[in-house]
């Protein structure tokens, strides 16, 4: 019987079900080895979705898929929902919240976080969209805040209630300032008649001198300028000094009364305990060799959004995106089970096909090498792209549907305030993840 | 200009977007009258459907619907998102969260509540389905504790966690049993192939000696025996003594192990404060007479499940379901009108077009009149008319696409634990509704 045989054949243990984790164990399918997947979430997220749901546009359920679902069928594949808290190297074990697991070899593709840059207010005070639990809380907060501006008599309070400040001019920044845009100008008005729009104002803040940095210039010039057709305020060069909860301040000293600071400024690595803190680089990244290997180790590999391959190439390493983390998990496939044959593992090689980013319906810049082309064309590209990328076809449908039926109605299907947000309590535990 | 002109039309307020407060503002548009509706969520939600959300049938948004939107472009509608606390019709004034709210005539709409008949062990311990929050509660408990029993060594706890008790079988509690049954026939077998999906046992509790006790006898032999084609064990003429958390003591001494008893056996009004206790009737309702008026006042109304019509033709009062809060609504409005204009109030009539349920695919019962039919035709009626009743052409659009999908995949879209349930802190806090 193929279990019990499967039983002495090595056992690797993959922590988290993002794009890396995903593809790595199904390129493990039919290999002689044993799979197991630990991951907080019994689901897989369609990150570059997020922002959608935070600003009504999809619901939750359509852009995660059960990790078991995406594994049926692969009997050399087991999943266990857990929490991980420490890695114990010489033991070769993992220690969770439901009992330690053992491994013949590791591989930590847990992502990445919110990056607050060590400030706890920041972390107390703003909104992260890093997780499904996250975009429904900022969904919750950015409608509450409405219903609040609605009832709200001090102008100042008020002026807070509808200042919404998106940190960040990375695709997740653009494409969230760009979205509130839509709702100011399609959606809101028809829902709340009783307040002004002219009164809300959307802010982009970026610390470089353009937004979508990694881009070229083409693209980073016109999604700036498609952001201000749309009426967001982008400010490059900027930073946020400070924030504490009613106002920001910027760091040329303007200042910004908000109660809405939707954060993107920045991510860091998800470390598990017991990895050595000499191993961990900038952005809270786990060096590792053009192998993913963790440096010291021959046993424990990291890959996607957690790892950073330092090389001569790549002096700052690859950029924190889907396609690494897949192509990541797709190679080390390949190379655990060549080390597993004794067979010298090969170098990883990233192709990088190309980046897009949407600011909102027509308007989508895509670079692909040398080829770059903006707007409507590069918007229909980019859904099509995320159509196809989206886990499962049932998820597919329900967002091309949804789609359509935006792009058709000028409306939005989903602005419930279904987990209600505290704010007066904001804790690490409202804050859910 | 109209808003200015309407400020002295005489103020309505409607606690409670459900069927009968919805029906109710709708047909005072174009009425000489201010409309405003308060609701602690900011919308309206499809109860019916709350079943399938709870077993991953459908997303939670597909069900539910911003009652901003319903009312979009109606001039003499206001909604407030606010929790009401207590009325005084002295003062004719209402009090909320967001402060007092002055009303000319007050219409109490608030529903119903799951109904413990006193017990707080049974309110602690078992998970009610009667909002959004809830369903998404259960759908997470359910889940959890099937990742839970994986991982458990001791054959009883292992047995508790793969019981499922459903108390009461009324439509809810049949239709939620029969949902759980599919789960476990078509989808977990696939999800979870370490679990041996003959351990686990659905049980349906109902106290009296059928199922879907007001329906037909048809209707009631016929999804009697659906139920038990799908493996659930029907217990009727019984009833939960007490359940500890782990165990249920049942009314005939027999016990059952168990970690999840989904109650939906009775529902009771939800009576705001301020509601003097001599208008409270059995079920926690409030009495009306056949004006929807509450006795005792002329500018007070209550509607659908929370109202009590208790009349010589109708001595225990009309069925806590849909259709007849949507007829008050829509009787009340014309009511409120002709009291304004100084006119004698007509008395209401309810129409009763009949009564269905399903038990699962190909399965449903349906009763009109003298027209009663069991079985695959019945289950397509009762699909159509639920997809007509559901408010929102994208939501029966995405609940279309859903259920065809189901149909011929034998798959469920949406199985994530998005609101981890934890059941050591299970307090009022953590049971969000």
């Amino acid at each position: 019987m193929a279990t019990s045989k499967s039983v002495n054949f090595p056992r690797i243990i993959i922590i988290g079900g993002g794009f890396g984790g995903i593809q790595l164990a199904k390129n493990l399918e039919d290999k002689e080895v044993q799979v197991l997947m630990l991951d907080r979430h019994n689901y897989h997220t369609f990150q570059p979705l997020l922002y959608q749901v935070a600003t009504g546009g999809l619901e939750a359920d359509s852009i995660a898929y059960p990790l078991r679902k995406i594994f049926k069928g692969q009997k050399n594949f087991k999943f266990r929902n857990a929490e991980v808290e420490t890695i114990f190297p010489e033991r070769k074990a993992v220690s969770t919240n439901i009992g330690e697991f053992y491994y013949d070899y590791l591989v930590v593709a847990t992502g990445s976080d919110s990056n607050f840059f060590g400030s706890k207010t920041l972390e107390h005070y703003t909104m992260p969209m890093k997780t499904i639990p996250e975009a429904l809380n900022m969904r919750s907060m950015i409608l509450q805040n409405l219903e609040e501006a609605l009832i709200e008599t001090d102008p100042v309070k008020k002026e807070a209630l509808l200042n919404f400040v998106v940190t960040g001019g990375g695709p997740t920044g653009v494409e969230l300032a760009g979205a509130l845009s839509e709702l100011k100008r399609h959606i809101l008005p028809k829902d709340y008649p009783e307040l002004d729009m002219h009164d809300m104002n959307i802010f982009l803040v970026e610390g470089s001198p353009t937004v979508l940095g990694p881009m070229s210039p083409q693209s980073q010039r016109s999604s700036h300028e498609f952001l201000e057709e749309l009426g967001v305020k982008v400010l490059t060069s900027m930073r946020v000094a400070s924030y504490d909860g009613d106002k920001i301040v910027l760091s040329d000293g303007n200042e910004i009364v908000t109660r809405n600071v939707l954060w993107s400024a920045g991510v860091r690595g998800v470390v598990p305990e017991g990895i050595p803190a000499d191993k961990i680089v900038r952005g809270g990244k786990i060096q590792v060799d053009v192998f993913n290997r963790i440096t010291g180790y021959d046993d424990i590999f990291a890959i996607g959004d957690v790892a950073a391959m330092i090389t001569g190439e790549n002096p700052h390493g690859h950029p924190g995106v889907a396609p690494v983390a897949m192509q990541q998990g797709q190679h080390l496939a390949v190379n655990i089970v060549r080390i597993i044959n004794k067979e010298a593992p090969l170098p990883f090689k990233y192709k990088d096909k190309g980046s897009m980013a949407t600011v909102g319906r027509n308007r989508a810049v895509v670079d692909l090498g040398k080829i770059r082309f903006q707007g409507v064309f590069a918007w229909f590209v980019w859904m099509f792209v995320h159509l196809m990328t989206l886990v499962g076809f049932r998820n597919k449908l329900v967002v091309f549907v949804n789609w359509v039926w935006s792009y058709f109605s000028y409306d939005r299907g989903t602005r419930l305030i279904i987990r209600p947000f505290n704010r007066q309590s904001m804790t690490e535990d409202t804050k859910v993840k």
